[in-house]
């Protein structure tokens, strides 16, 4: 039942009509999938059909089996984790760069995707004003794009462990560690779970709103070599998860300065978006980045508009990767390569297949332009703006670090009357240089008491109970259990946050009456 | 200019429209892109735009601009690499998963995302008529789908690393050794480059039609361990890249018997899709991979009918994976994680985030069915078939190794009155077990004499010139210049083998012509 032209030109019209309905009854979906688990074996036969079926009954299962199944992303009342975007412009690309599929390791696999992916990579960086070392027309430096953020933090480790190990041969791979913080993502222990490298997560502090300072990062650097151990990559992060700290460059920058065996890799996954907006640059360290940084990554799949996957890894110096990443058989060899005109992207990345992605980069920067795809940022952080000034107002729930961009994180307050005199502590995004002056640790005081996570876990229950309506997440700050709230999808108005907030409340009062105070 | 719903609508339906016209239109394009390394930035700006365009402009700019740079993996006279799938039933499915863009590294992210992954990689092993210790249902080994081979292989490594590390932790990380041979595709290489651990390649023999022996095989992990290293993984393949040799697993399974720290990981990336037709099975050592194996890779997106990227991977031992693997930070729990009732696939692969690319794979097997799926395989065999006839026929061209399923190394005769003598030792796949007393080393005897090389880079160099008509991809068996040729594509026919011959016998004849020998 094998699809011709024709058939597929008439399904193709029909999944077109089907994603249409699909996003005008988005905001009446719950916005968590209102199944159990195990519900899809109840639907779906245990093997494969031994004919081959009409497309109609697929593309019918699909809705009545797959979209129940589907927890919304777009909805514009998701705000757990980071946004994951969807936009038509990304999904017409999809449609079309898998049509051409390919495997796209080498240029002449298909020079439009290697070429294209050379040219919005140097889009992207002049978006977010990169220094143009980074600029693929640097011709030292370069950027392509990876599956994501975590891919991207891999492949900088293993060129700043193989450059580190041809300038110390001598080194031991048990002696090698890593840096990042304990609110740094799990791609850098991943890293090192995937590397069999150690990671030492240096402690940050509430009064530094989580972020990497330079008395912190000297003294585990003189810590390790003291233990006979070698730090030789370090990742710094704009805009955690957590919280959306925002790690200290500028600091950094100065210490790494002392130590030049040391990799800076910069993730900036998710808020380094926000590097298109000038206003925004300084206090996400962008002229420290341009100086220090030996690696950078930025995910569109984010807050970035581009469907996922498309993450950017960029680099300094492009022979870094390639050469730890080359293996070229002669089956690979081709004669543009040999002749050194063309970039053959298989050595810039793990695998030797990679998909062509830069065409939704392509079709989402045109049809948003520079200026529509900062209105967008902007729009977040004005929305995320509102759902602050409403948490200030309420007498049941206090921030639990500064607001950060699109961010907030906040928990319950422990009761009532401690709400104002905690609220006044966090007042500013601790994003400037002088943040730490103007933020105390509210946070880190009332780990002294379980009160406080008691009532944050009772708030985060409830509104869990509530997930077909909104959806967030959770995390820990140094001990202190809060709630967090991301808002960026490309559906979201100021209402949907509006009445998030008004379900929050609900629900901490719910709690406050609950649980005496 | 954002797209709104009734604008992607007009957009969508363009889309496909322009998807039919181009497979319409397919077989009159040139099979390789003509254009220049370079092309794409005379056409494109090098920044991007300040304000978005209209929708139609950029459309219109992917049908200037981007496709005729691209290579047409689809088209009937591709016979390069290997095939690269591109079906309809593909393409609708990333049309639709694109739609709900979602980053699937949790079941919370999307039940159905998840939960189609386990139905469908059981429905997979069951095609390929794997032990039901590999099967999601088992509860103790399982798959799930990856980006590549590369990946699926660098995931076993590092699971087959931390397995070993954790009942030998006095191994020191310099000491370790994969195992590979000279034909192993350069995946394993890669991921003794990405973990920074030796890789140990061991030679193989035209004799045995390049696949690995029990001898080669004990005496290489003697040598090392006299070394004081440690192999403790080794990477068996069933088609090579270069010639679609096949190592021989039951001798393997004998000598890493003796062995039980010794993971062995089997690359099936190409030939493993011809699992699903019964009469190959022995062949293939079905039997010995079930019983001794410990992870599996075969990769759908080649032979198997399924867009890139869908490369499956299944272990033995799922906590293998997890255990080298899992990293849970608070904002990543959930409750039904916590609960055991549900699978988190961001524990079987190297990333956090993860594609829907499940759905891909049920598209194509319901539409193809079991019994469409291995028609399409039957047939690529059977053209391969014909292209074997007519090379053996040929008076200037020769195998240069057993033919493999749909693929076929070839090359230059030396000289017409040579032919003869040489076609008769190469005449049955040496997959048997008895393939080793039927296939003698025609190719290495070869190698005392420059003349072959030169007459096959000839060859090469025309047949190049020409890939506008048909593609085809070089190779060196232990030292002696080949062509491959293989097939597969979804709309290759018969004509096209022939069609594709009589351009290499021309070239051919050519060569001769200008080569006195």
């Amino acid at each position: 039942m094998v699809l011709d032209i024709e058939e597929f030109r008439k399904a193709g019209y029909a999944a077109i009509d089907q994603i249409c309905d699909h996003f005008y009854s988005l905001q009446e979906q719950p916005v968590v999938a209102a199944v159990e688990p195990g519900y899809l074996a109840k639907l779906i036969p245990g093997s494969p059909p031994q004919e081959g079926e009409p497309f109609e009954n697929i593309a019918a299962d699909y809705k009545r089996c797959i979209l129940p199944g589907i927890t919304h992303w777009s909805h514009p009342s998701f705000f757990a984790y980071f946004p994951t975007a969807c936009t038509f412009e990304g999904i017409l690309a999809d449609l079309y760069s898998s049509a051409v599929s390919n495997p796209g390791f080498n240029w002449i696999c298909s020079p439009a995707c290697t070429e294209l992916e050379v040219i919005v990579m140097d889009w992207a960086a002049q978006l977010f004003g990169l220094d143009k070392a980074f600029l693929n027309s640097s011709t030292s430096g370069g950027g392509c794009l990876q599956t994501t953020a975590s891919e991207s933090a891999l492949i900088a480790a293993v060129a700043a462990r193989n450059t580190y190990m041809d300038s110390h041969p001598e080194a031991r791979h048990e002696d090698l560690v890593m840096l990042c913080t304990t609110q740094t993502h799990s791609l850098a222990l991943k890293a090192g779970r995937v590397l069999g490298l150690a990671v030492r997560t240096i402690d940050v502090d509430a009064k530094d709103a989580y972020g990497l300072r330079s008395e912190g990062l000297a003294q585990a650097i003189a810590d390790e070599q003291a233990k006979g151990h070698r730090p030789f990559f370090l990742i710094a992060t704009i805009g955690t998860t957590s919280s959306g700290a925002i790690d200290n460059v500028a600091e950094i920058r100065e210490v790494v300065s002392g130590h030049p065996d040391i990799w800076l890799h910069v993730d900036a996954a998710w808020a380094g978006v926000a590097l298109s907006l000038p206003e925004k640059r300084e206090q996400l360290f962008l002229a420290d980045i341009n100086s220090a940084a030996k690696s950078l990554c930025i995910n569109f799949h984010k807050w970035g508009l581009v469907n996922f996957d498309c993450s950017t890894l960029w680099v300094r110096d492009r022979l870094t990767l390639t050469q730890a990443l080359d293996v070229t058989p002669l089956f690979l060899r081709t004669k543009e390569a040999e002749a050194g005109a063309v970039t053959d992207f298989r050595n810039w990345h793990l695998a030797l297949g990679r998909r062509f992605r830069s065409l939704k980069l392509w079709f989402v920067l045109r049809s948003y332009g520079v200026e529509g795809f900062q209105s967008h940022i902007r729009k977040g952080i004005a929305m995320n703006d509102v759902f602050v000034s409403l948490i200030k107002q309420s007498k049941r729930l206090v921030l639990a670090a500064p607001p950060s961009l699109a961010l907030t994180v906040f928990r319950m307050a422990p009761a009532a009357w401690q709400k104002e005199a905690e609220q006044v502590k966090i007042e500013q995004p601790a994003v400037s240089k002088a943040a730490d002056e103007a933020v105390v640790d509210a946070a880190s005081e009332l780990t002294e008491s379980e009160t406080p996570n008691a009532l944050t876990q009772a708030l985060w229950d409830r509104l869990d109970r509530r997930r077909g309506e909104l959806f967030l997440t959770q995390t820990s700050l140094n001990g202190v259990h809060c709630v967090r709230f991301a808002v960026g999808a490309a559906r979201t108005e100021e209402e949907h946050v509006r009445c998030a907030f008004a379900i929050i409340e609900e629900e901490a009062t719910a709690v406050a009456a609950e649980i005496d105070v």
